[in-house]
């Protein structure tokens, strides 16, 4: 189109997601969605939002409704890097830049780190919204297998060397270590000793993206890479699967000279995250809501991520390449088909069976795996887990059986 | 540094401003500042913000404290519709970006439009923060200058001529028509007709920054450039200056095709804003809480600067080449000192008589014209405005002076 010609190099290729198009139709309401990656609003802590509001208001309303500083409210932080304390991490508050959500915190690190062309490697599949903010400053990720332990070192010594070999050097490398999304995968400790192993030989930053970290419900809680290597790893956090998704707050780590100029990135992309629902979260915190609230959502999500495993269990068990990972926390679980299938073309299909996932393909750079699909397990209640998967696996059944 | 290779090109450069760590100096509590750009927070309707929040609890939790669409919330975007209608605009919701307050709406732009090299023109002194915006995404902001009507169009085509005659063609006109960020000046009618025409005649769009129109004391509402060319113009809003900055709730109006490419690069930059701030303001909205708030910040700003006009009259009128603004309406007015004075230099004397002003330099791309400074009149109740122009009129004439 003769408009295009008025955007940007990184604007003019921007097409409206063909994955969030087809996503419109799981909001009609007969379909039982497994396509959004949202938490249950029952673990919403509405008494206790409201309680902090109203204190906020009463006791701090000239500062919480005012402009705040970049960097963040500083009794947020405060709080901030006593929950990173708790997680093993010798954390510094002034290390810590507040962000509107961690799309934020991979943006602004995109946007600091990323010239035109520039390469970053991610397991794959991997998060759209990672892919999304790396290619919106003309990054390019380049891809790394995972399996059922998440990014493996072997793979991305190779997928290094071939980079190397081009003479392009990854400005970093994009790891989801607990839970993964979309495939629901760890990397154990082992692994992620290697994986600090091979990005310090390469002199190679490392993004963690931990938003599903604290909601373990099974198997050991591992290290953070941050803990293992705090001179490299640069991680994000935010309150969205954790606490609420509403008041789009989250968090960045790193070490000083990174941090320093993700302030400066921010100061012109958005001056500041909303005081107010900075100043509500730091009291919510100091009330121990988090804790508290995780107790709940962690039962919650065992026993809905138990539910759809023992539903695809008794539907899809021993059907030949039908495959699905066992999370151990999270929010999603990976379901790949036989190779040949098409998960984006048997969407429609979904549909008119009212059932909906996320087409696979959408995690991957090129869009060019189709083999699998994301189903989340923590929005829906039992009845709907229950029947969706039946609906699903009757899909696939007949699909794989062709 | 030897770490500056870690970072993109974009970033490279990015220094901590000079004018913030001069600015911090402001923060001292025997400092009468004038360099904020704070609204007053008696204006803050907290009562009113309080009713808000608690009924959005009460009666729409699930979705306020749930991710929302990127677009923004519905009732936020019809609400935004009537107060743009109010303003003689046929506004369309459909054409509404809710954005992370008007920073991110400047961000979007700038990522939308500009590839490194870019240039956009605007008229100067300028907004500090759409500096940055545009430097930001490697774009370059090219001056021309402002008089006491704003820009002048005649040298509008000046400049747009010597840019043609580099085979440079501008992605957009930055321009602040009402009560401009930092002059304090306004555009009439006439010019702003020649400036539409002359933007037509190049196929030029106008970005419209207008964050204090609502704000007017004195003098006749002129009708928004959107009003006039509403093809080729996107305007932005927020309510930081209108009802509270602590939100971060603004919004972005235009033609669908810029709209369009906004949403997606809004996508990978945060997601969505705050659907707990926007269902609250949404909900103020629709109470009526906006014009009521006006009306009594309107009074107590055009009593604040007229007391700050009435004070650099009695203090300063009759000094050859010592100038102020005399706005009609927002925060800010503007004032300059006889060629080869410097207001940066100046600064730390100012600060040594405990009284503080934004140097000039600041709002120039090239941070070459040091003979403004930037005084703000929304913060400082009436005690600090007589006492503050005091000192800084005694720096002044000891300074011009010599």
């Amino acid at each position: 189109m003769e408009r295009e010609k008025y955007f940007a190099t990184r604007t003019r290729g921007m097409k409206r997601s063909v994955i969030r198009e087809l996503l419109k139709l799981t909001s009609k309401p007969e379909v039982i969605s497994f396509a959004g990656g949202l938490p249950a609003p029952k673990t919403f802590p509405v008494e206790d939002v409201r309680k902090a509001a109203i204190d906020v208001l009463d006791n701090s309303a000239a500062l919480a409704l005012q402009y705040g500083s970049t960097e963040g409210d500083a009794n947020l932080r405060r709080e901030l890097a006593g929950v990173m304390k708790a997680d093993g991490i010798d954390a510094d508050p002034d290390h810590i830049l507040v962000t509107t959500a961690s799309q934020q915190g991979l943006d602004l690190i995109s946007k600091v780190f990323l010239d035109p062309g520039d390469t970053c490697v991610c397991g794959l599949p991997t998060y759209l919204g990672g892919l999304q903010a790396i290619k919106s400053y003309e990054g390019v990720p380049v891809g790394t297998p995972l399996d059922d332990e998440g990014m493996i070192p072997e793979e991305l010594e190779k997928t290094l060397d071939t980079l190397e070999a081009q003479n392009r050097k990854p400005r970093f490398l994009y790891i989801i270590p607990d839970f993964q999304n979309p495939a629901g995968v760890t990397i154990p400790l082992a692994r992620r000793k290697r994986i600090v192993e091979i990005a310090s030989n390469r002199d190679c930053l490392i993004v963690e993206d931990t938003p599903y970290r604290q909601i373990r419900f099974s198997g050991e809680h591992q290290p953070t890479f941050q803990s293992l290597a705090p001179e490299r790893v640069i991680s994000l956090y935010t309150f969205s699967k954790i606490l609420l998704p509403g008041f789009r707050v989250g968090w960045v780590y790193g070490p000083d000279w990174v941090v320093d100029k993700m302030v400066m990135a921010k100061q012109s992309s958005d001056l500041c995250t909303s005081p107010f629902c900075q100043a509500i979260a730091a009291r919510m915190l100091s009330e121990g809501v988090l804790e508290k609230g995780l107790a709940e959502t962690i039962k919650l999500y065992k026993h809905r991520c138990a539910l759809m495993l023992k539903c695809l269990d008794e539907n899809l068990s021993g059907i030949p390449g039908v495959h699905w990972t066992r999370p151990e926390g999270g929010l999603f679980l990976w379901l790949r088909l036989p190779k040949g299938n098409n998960t984006t073309e048997l969407f429609q299909e979904a549909i008119d069976m009212n059932v909906a996932y996320v087409p696979g393909s959408a995690f991957y750079p090129e869009g060019d795996d189709h083999t699998g699909m994301r189903l989340n397990f923590s929005y829906s209640d039992d009845d709907k887990i229950i029947e969706g998967v039946r609906r699903l696996s009757a899909l696939i059944r007949k699909t794989v059986g062709k």
